[in-house]
């Protein structure tokens, strides 16, 4: 397949997932969910993040919260969610190296999120593909693995630029792994100058509450801006 | 975009794929090059593997390597290979989250590997895509990051699965990160019970001689393959 078959192609999948993606929009706004995309490689914390998140919300408000889980194989994931008294639904993606809209629009169907505010979507674990698929979600986190590297902004930058908050997670591993922290926040800045940037661990905990504080009042103003719409 | 449609353009598009495959193995065997192919997530250490082991080799051997790189973009890698005194080549793939074998091809145009008689392929970090695209390389090593988890294998199961080596590096870290690496061994395990596994560490060196000892005799015996058929 020459290039130009593969972009029409690539062009017509993501020209049809735009339509789901604005069809899941559409939904939230109707039923006045805010619906938060997660990405990341594999490995970089995106369950531990949620977990250590949703940990720290109080009862009435986790009691609104729907979780839906991306992954090619296993249900490990949402079982984790469970663990915690969070709803979960697990997208079992097969051979998919990403979720896209139509996904989760067929999870919905299965899940119904009619007492849910808030809906957070753990990405398929890559750090290329899940950032090309607009899932109709109004935020967009990054979860990134400090013992990645400093450079790897520069080298996979989409999900990079598109997220509205980049998590460097593992900061407990830093003193160890010989990566710079400050080169990577500037690697990032310079790929996303917008972005709030958040160097946090999610296993001892260092940096989670100024994380969850943020992402507490970034959702109220999305839930504004929804309030507004409806 | 329905399932089976995007079943339908996938298939198409990996059956173009192993044709070009299959004639970059004719091209190898004809040439009397052993090609491998790395791949792992972003970060695990895929580079910092090909270092470790171009410094282990000797200068006659060096002398007959060539390196391809792939990444979305930057020359970072190539240039890094470059350094060492060892011919590279930068694939940038742009929005492309894996190479193919069309891709390999064309540099291969470019990049002219007659003095060669090993050519190591460094794919684009990615833990899902790249296994699916066939290259036509004679042995296939999968680098993995310890601290991205012991559940992986069995969450993307694919690229461990057809590796014939896996390497755990970064076992530094283990003692920091949590992660038990007897539990990851069995997973790897058992998901591909025949994979040679090795743990080591590119930046402390820690188990890396094993790892080029078995890299050496895995190439000495495909290469006695490939003369056979020459």
């Amino acid at each position: 397949m020459c290039i130009t078959k593969r972009v029409n192609v690539e062009t017509k999948v993501l020209s049809k997932n735009d339509e789901a993606a604005a069809a899941n929009r559409a939904l939230f706004l109707e039923r006045g969910v805010v619906a938060v995309n997660f990405m990341s490689a594999p490995g970089a914390g995106k369950t531990s993040l949620l977990e250590a998140t949703l940990r720290r919300l109080d009862r009435a408000a986790a009691a609104r919260i729907a979780v839906i889980e991306g992954d090619l194989e296993t249900e490990y994931d949402a079982d984790r969610i469970r663990a915690l008294g969070v709803r979960a639904h697990q997208i079992v993606t097969g051979t998919v190296c990403h979720l896209d809209a139509r996904m989760v629009a067929h999870a919905l169907s299965h899940f119904p999120i009619e007492t849910a505010n808030l809906l957070l979507i753990e990405n398929v674990g890559n750090m290329v593909c899940p950032a090309e698929f607009d899932l109709g979600e109004q935020l967009r986190v990054m979860v990134y693995s400090v013992p990645e590297g400093a450079e790897k902004p520069k080298k996979y930058p989409l999900m990079f630029h598109q997220a509205h908050a980049v998590l460097l997670n593992k900061i407990d591993l830093a003193p160890y792994c010989g990566v710079a922290l400050d080169d990577l926040v500037g690697n990032v800045r310079d790929v996303n100058p917008s972005a709030k940037i958040f160097a946090l661990s999610c296993r001892t905990g260092e940096g989670v509450a100024a994380w969850v504080e943020w992402f507490e009042q970034a959702v109220a103003a999305q839930r504004a801006g929804v309030r507004a719409c409806v």
